[in-house]
């Protein structure tokens, strides 16, 4: 694999957190980088960077002034990661790359948070200009930086170039324990374990599923902050308390990344005023589209993504401050009970079973989708694969993951993860915990959007039947949609003359 | 406006039941009409029709052999009206009457639930050829038949020529009470009252207003359908019982149009076995797209309609009905109390409070969504006019519409329904008897995810603070994403510098 040319191994174009942190980290594993960015200040900011980091060691990393000198610089076919903004940058980027003089064997990587129906396009539109293959990168600033979860897709014969590299870089979990190897040392990259990153499919597919984290993520992020608000507002615990609940959350079933980086946001003062942190953060959500996405894939497709759907919603509620300002002071709220300290300590115990049968179901929603656009598409998706390439590097990476690996494992066709036999067990036995903390967040006025979508999620799929028989008796009477009846065979139409005198039943 | 040449007024083309019913109307509001359908059979279907139901009167409607006797038989500007399926049906017609001969002054509307932002290029792609005006239709057949409500949009030159038909075939509502003037006899159309049509604005502007309505129609018959489910599984009621409680309802602040037939349908006894007819019908809804549509724009434009998206993927549970009878057998439920008959008549009267709340939360939602949507497109929806015309003839009429008309008349520019002093005062008087449902249906393992998503709704709008605080700290944790300050100016953008051994704030 070693290089002897004097050509370097791959370039990044684009230095922004992300591509100066992929950069660093592909140097890390012994191969030779050209970057590349527009704006010369940050070229000269990963050169720099990396001067700092490997003091008296080789530097493997080479600026260039333009995407000509880039593409002299590499050996081919050329391997050129794009870190920049989804959308127009892209296209830009690739545009300029054209008259650079790209070849048609070269391999373009797009890296960034691509709608994955653009990957799908972009592959046909590049076709004989070069390899137009993606990555999904997932794991934040850290994450490129250390090891990332990687979702490439496209190209079967572009995956093999790249693949040594993307094993090389991507984080790694311990194979025996399922969980990360994790090692934040420049220079020092972890080159043991199983990487994360596999091949997931045709075009597209890599961002789908990258995609369908990102909802995910929204959902979980949301489910944690709504148990802060019930703990903080609801049980009057002080921000650093919530910290201290959640960490300890953190050593059991409910150990996540984000469970952790949770409690350590909770438990930082506030620089300025050494008031806690989060109470001098304005609450409005930002977003950037991947959230919603999801969502709207999920209504497109006709899947059940609930609480996916509400924790995009509630950023939305969120950045209407200054109406929920006026609101708050016109719309009432509950007496709340005061609690005693054993009934605080039960909801808080409650609420941690509430909390992990959500997150179930969120995982739940996020698969199903994969699923149902896997099958559409025609994608031929392997959920243990990916459930495993998310136990560390990304945000969603959670101990529970390795639970989700194995249900797969042991039946790849399953049809939903309440049908694993694992969770459908723990969902079974905490369902009761998770109705107590539910019930009690409504009763205090704490809103638990995802919480309790969750739940309706949970007991609508264990509705053998459901209130739609009244809905499309609703239907058939004043649109005349007709419905199918219990009795008879599926496929059969019915429709009730309900205008007429003497109601008669049609068959159509 | 009587029409003295041997022409006809007006054609209507596609005579499925929403074109027959239309055609008839406005004979019945004494225009003369042309019909054409590819299918005679169907023209023949309408012609009798009108034939039984004058018997010995002027008959008013003319049948087509073809698109050019159809454009022949009319006067000028010729006003055609298009009653086929949404999508391809649509511009099929309209390259037929290209070829037809069909003039630049001539009108067409299309009143199927096409997509708005169809409607917004058919216009523009059609300049210089036709016309191309829309009007969405609410009200089903019946509706249709005898009156439905009429969203009109486009080239205003075009609305003056269509209008007198319109108002005449539209549903009226008496002026005082603001409740519909209903009479459904073939020949005899009500022509007193204030006609439920009004020109909504651009091209667009019609079709996504109906969208909303259809979204809000979505939630409010699962709003029915949950009570239903909860008196029926949750009490043990029969579905009679549950048609009884409904109809009591319906003399109430919950009258609406959809109430009153949910209460007939769970009366119905099936005409082949004698049971309840509902209990036959199988329970997977249908759905057409206008309510996925309506959740997909409120994602896109970052409006909070929850409710309105947990109505769709009820929807679509409902069709997975087979992993439901699974799941059914996996998951736990609650061992539910007892309840005596004291405890069951307060839960139902609740559950009437929690319905009505739940219900305006609905609508709140709707109309915001359609202001979001107007600024970004530059209407001027007038909502007063809007919920004035939604108060008879369509499937979501219902009392309170008058309530929200008033609201609109107020405070033409309200930036919520709830901040309306009726909705916020009379939402804050039920909204302990709201939650109580709710915690109900929880314990009772009942699914109520549009009851529940607007009490969360409700609850987050009442929140001066939201957890988004939380998660901007979390986003700034884990992607740099910062985050603003409730002591600092607004677009004032800080970072932690999380990784640092010593934490400190960077002001971007």
């Amino acid at each position: 694999m070693q290089n002897h040319s004097n050509l370097n191994d791959i370039g990044v174009i684009g230095l922004g957190v992300m591509g100066k942190n992929l950069a660093l980290n592909i140097a890390d594993n012994q191969y030779r980088v050209s970057v590349f960015d527009l704006d010369p200040v940050k070229v000269n900011g990963v050169l720099q960077q990396e001067k700092q980091e490997r003091v008296g060691q080789e530097l493997r990393i080479t600026g260039c002034a333009n995407l000509s000198e880039m593409l002299a610089s590499l050996t081919k076919p050329r391997i050129l990661v794009l870190s920049v903004p989804a959308g127009a940058p892209v296209d830009g980027v690739c545009a300029a790359l054209i008259s650079a003089g790209i070849e048609a064997d070269d391999i373009v990587i797009d890296t960034g948070n691509s709608l994955w129906t653009d990957t799908v396009e972009r592959e046909q539109h590049y076709q004989g200009q070069f390899i137009f293959f993606s990555s999904a990168v997932s794991g934040g600033e850290v994450g490129a930086r250390f090891g990332p979860s990687l979702m490439p897709s496209g190209d079967l014969g572009a995956w093999q170039h790249v693949a040594p590299i993307w094993k090389a870089i991507a984080a790694k979990v311990n194979p025996q324990t399922g969980l990360p190897i994790e090692r934040f040392e420049p220079g020092n990259p972890v080159t043991e374990g199983e990487p994360c990153t596999t091949y997931i499919g045709p075009a597209g597919a890599g961002h789908y599923v990258k995609m369908v984290h990102n909802g995910i993520e929204y959902a979980d992020m949301q489910l944690i902050c709504e148990a802060y608000q019930l703990l903080h507002d609801g049980l009057g615990m002080s921000a650093a308390e919530v910290g201290e609940v959640f960490e300890r959350w953190n050593q059991g079933s409910l150990n996540s990344y984000l469970m952790g980086i949770s409690a350590e946001v909770l438990k930082q003062a506030d620089p300025l005023t050494g008031k806690p942190l989060v109470e001098m953060i304005l609450d409005k959500a930002g977003q950037k589209g991947t959230g919603l996405w999801t969502a709207v894939s999920s209504l497109q497709i006709g899947c059940p993504a609930p609480t996916i759907a509400e924790a995009v919603y509630a950023r939305a509620v969120s950045t209407q401050k200054s109406l929920r300002v006026e609101l708050s002071k016109k719309l009432a709220g509950p007496l709340s009970p005061a609690m005693d300290e054993n009934q605080k300590a039960n909801l808080i115990d409650a609420l941690e079973s509430a909390l992990y049968c959500a997150k179930v179901c969120c995982y739940a929603q996020g698969f199903q989708l994969m699923a149902m656009t896997a099958l559409e598409q025609k994608w031929q998706l392997d959920f243990a694969e990916i459930a495993k390439i998310w136990r560390a590097g990304c945000i969603i990476r959670a101990t529970f993951l390795q639970s989700i690996t194995q249900a797969y494992q042991a039946d790849a066709n399953l049809s939903c993860l309440l049908m694993a036999d694992t969770f459908a067990s723990t969902l079974s036995e905490k369902q009761t915990e998770w109705r107590i903390a539910v019930a009690a967040a409504i009763m205090q006025g704490i809103p638990v959007p995802c919480i309790s979508s969750a739940l309706a999620y949970y007991d609508s799929y264990r509705s053998e039947t459901l209130p739609a028989n009244l809905l499309q008796g609703q239907r058939d009477f004043f649109g005349a949609h007709t419905f199918e009846r219990l009795d008879k065979p599926a496929g059969e139409k019915y429709h009730l003359d309900w205008s007429a005198q003497e109601r008669v039943l049609i068959k159509l």
